[in-house]
């Protein structure tokens, strides 16, 4: 017997319930809200969050960066479409992602997720592993660019830039801009930093 | 008759003393910390930090951001040198600017700085203003570039990114890098915002 109103853990929808109350958690109390609240919001045994998510940082990445839409977005598949394009619509490519992306997402849970990444540590391992490591590095190995570490970093500190300015701050032309105008101011950008020959070390 | 161990208000150390204390106590406790606290740190009556600081914000704005090494920084002077660079030496000039200052700032106090200007919307607005509408746009206006307003806020979405990667999140490449590897791959970036022909609306 489950407790009343519990899913059982052989419930397939048990997962989907616990990063869809993950989700709204997070965005409403941020990086540290109560695990147990989670289970209790998804109607599951607390057991069954840690079975499905070891830790609170790998229920974050799932819940809040990866499966924004809680539509199984999948890294590989993100990254497969981003590595097929030519090499020259990268950083326009690039923009247009995470702009749709990170527009789906909205702006609460896109700032709760800065939020997290800017004052907890595993929560920024997450963010930072996933966008550099798992999305960003491999597109720009497979476009055959040198230093894809560098890449990534450089790529992601426009992005998360543009982010805040458009969904955090607020600041006025950018919040009010059309996504294919951003697309054409920023994509050179990322154009570069993503393929074309970088000064330094 | 001042309290024991207060400074009278007429002291030329007065203004500086509550400096220095909101410099430490922002620092600590983010934009939400206590006014008469920093009153009892730098020795004078919660009175007279209001008398020098209408209100928050300009208090945050001069001790945090203005005047970041208790130099007496001046924003004028900052425009100044900037606006009498050659037009093609902007985007490197901004970029070594705004790292040798934040570089001095600390981390501590830059991620203080930060984190107030992404959960509140007074220091957000003090930051803005102070980057956007008293230091970068008239910088760019007396470039004679077209869409200041634009402008100044594409190239603070680029900076803000850049700082939060070295000193925030600390990511591996950012962080390490030499500032004036930094200024030779941020630089263009910045030029082409401030100067270059932007493409839309």
């Amino acid at each position: 017997m489950t407790p009343r109103g519990r899913r059982p853990a052989g419930s397939p929808d048990a997962r989907d319930a616990i990063l869809t109350a993950a989700r709204a958690a997070f965005a409403r109390e941020g990086f540290s809200t109560s695990l147990r609240g989670i289970a209790r919001q998804a109607g599951v045994d607390p057991a069954l969050v840690h079975h499905y998510f070891p830790d609170r940082a790998r229920l974050f990445a799932q819940a809040v960066i990866v499966d924004a839409e809680g539509a199984g977005l999948d890294v590989e598949a993100v990254v497969e479409r981003l590595a097929s394009l030519r090499a020259e619509d990268l950083g326009e490519g690039v923009v247009r992602l995470f702009l749709t992306t990170w527009q789906t997402m909205g702006a609460d849970r896109f700032t709760a997720m800065v939020r997290a990444a800017m004052t907890d540590d595993l929560a920024r391992t997450s963010l930072q592993s996933y966008i550099s490591s798992e999305l960003l590095e491999p597109v720009i190995a497979r476009h055959a660019a040198d230093r894809p570490v560098l890449r990534a970093q450089l790529i992601a500190s426009q992005m998360l830039g543009l982010g805040v300015a458009r969904w955090v701050t607020e600041v006025s032309e950018i919040a009010a801009a059309d996504v294919e105008d951003l697309v054409a101011i920023y994509g050179p950008t990322i154009q570069r930093y993503a393929t074309e020959d970088l000064p330094g070390a």
